[in-house]
């Protein structure tokens, strides 16, 4: 049976590990990466979280039904990643709403952990927020 | 009265300037600007160029007419910049075609020339090319 | 007299303003403008505020004295801004502490909020945080 | 035997894959890949290459030997990508001269080509073109 989740999402909520490699794209003149190409690695862990839970979305933006947009993030700056790096991004939900759900991720690199990020995300329908169908709920509960 | 252009246009087609302040996310470790940044740069200075001739992009694609789209660049790399510089991208119409059109770019610092392209614009309706109308070209020639 | 500031910085601390266009490389697939690039637009926000206090971030890094590092930030996504949009990035000193600093900043577009932040600075010398000299300090207040 | 290269390079030089999936970060709001970022994925592709020739190019920097910049690059746009495409680039060595060569890369999408890149590298040491030594060439003809 689909229910409304605990809030916090407990341990069972499925976290996956998104490996990046830090191209020339990504650092800045300070020699490491820039501190905006963070969340362009974040955006991909929840990207492949989320499709490995089968939303792509593309197909949801096309099909007009919801889309997950940010709302709110926090990021906390530990250590810096530099070319060549083998980082891996890591995603978990943690917490599960009506209309939005949190991510917490963190960025690692040789077991060091360079970031952590808790993002807020929110469902959207036409413009507005959306309660998530339980359909939704059982496949991010993964 | 609007006519097909010569080929190539002359001089009589206005160029135009964009100043360019660079910032971190435009350099990369090696301590210069990142070699794709100057791609981006070349788009704003075609933006520019076509919003001082009435073309708004935006409003372009909302209405279904054409868009046009980068086919072919050449960038020939001549010398970096570095965070802090202010540049000046260079723009000018070189060729005007039925369906598609040349640009002509440099990017200057200081009066040296860091980078020269050439860049071949189709326009596209429902994603074929189509000629373009005799108004649009009398506002290129500008 | 230069003194440290009471916490946190009163109403003299100048606010700066940026405007910026919104370019294609500012935008993603979902017609608006990427989550992330509000962050590069945020950092030009904090070098002009910066570089109209007479701190040039290259010449810093190249002097090997202090670096100005981002270490904490939390962003509300409001409202989106579009394609061909001109926005306000606006940028003050929030907080000043012995080693670390806090901005606030807005995007706005037509007067609407577009997006709110809060970022924590850390000076840092050989990669180790370092107390603001005072004549830094009074720049900083301006 | 370690000896200059015909020009150009023959079969016998490796070409390499790398598969790149397309994100957010990507796309612009035509709703397909922005121009500018097949540029990264050219440059990571190249990367991966050198990588795989036992080329690391921040060591290489951090040595203050030579490094490798690109001075010219030609690109045809032929296809467009989208959000959640997964995309390859292939990437081979065509010509090797003295202090300088050209690879040759393509964009491929579900067997379609979406793209053709040839791009000239240049070896810079102390910011001048430097000859190729023997052992640096015998690895780029890998």
């Amino acid at each position: 049976m689909v229910h409304h989740a605990p809030n916090p999402v407990g341990a069972e909520a499925l976290a996956s590990d998104l490996a990046i490699r830090v191209y020339y794209e990504d650092t800045d003149f300070s020699g490491r990466v820039y501190h905006a190409s963070y969340l362009r690695f974040l955006e991909r862990g929840r990207t492949e979280w989320l499709r490995a839970r089968g939303f792509e979305q593309r197909a949801m933006a096309r099909e007009n039904s919801f889309v997950f947009v940010v709302r709110r993030l926090t990021v906390d700056f530990i250590k810096a990643a530099s070319m060549d790096d083998l980082i891996s991004v890591q995603t978990r939900l943690a917490r599960l709403g009506a209309a939005s759900f949190d991510f917490r991720q963190t960025v690692l690199c040789n077991d060091a952990c360079l970031l952590g990020a808790q993002v807020n995300v929110v469902s959207l329908k036409g413009g507005r927020p959306t309660r998530l169908p339980a359909e939704v709920r059982a496949r991010l509960l993964g």
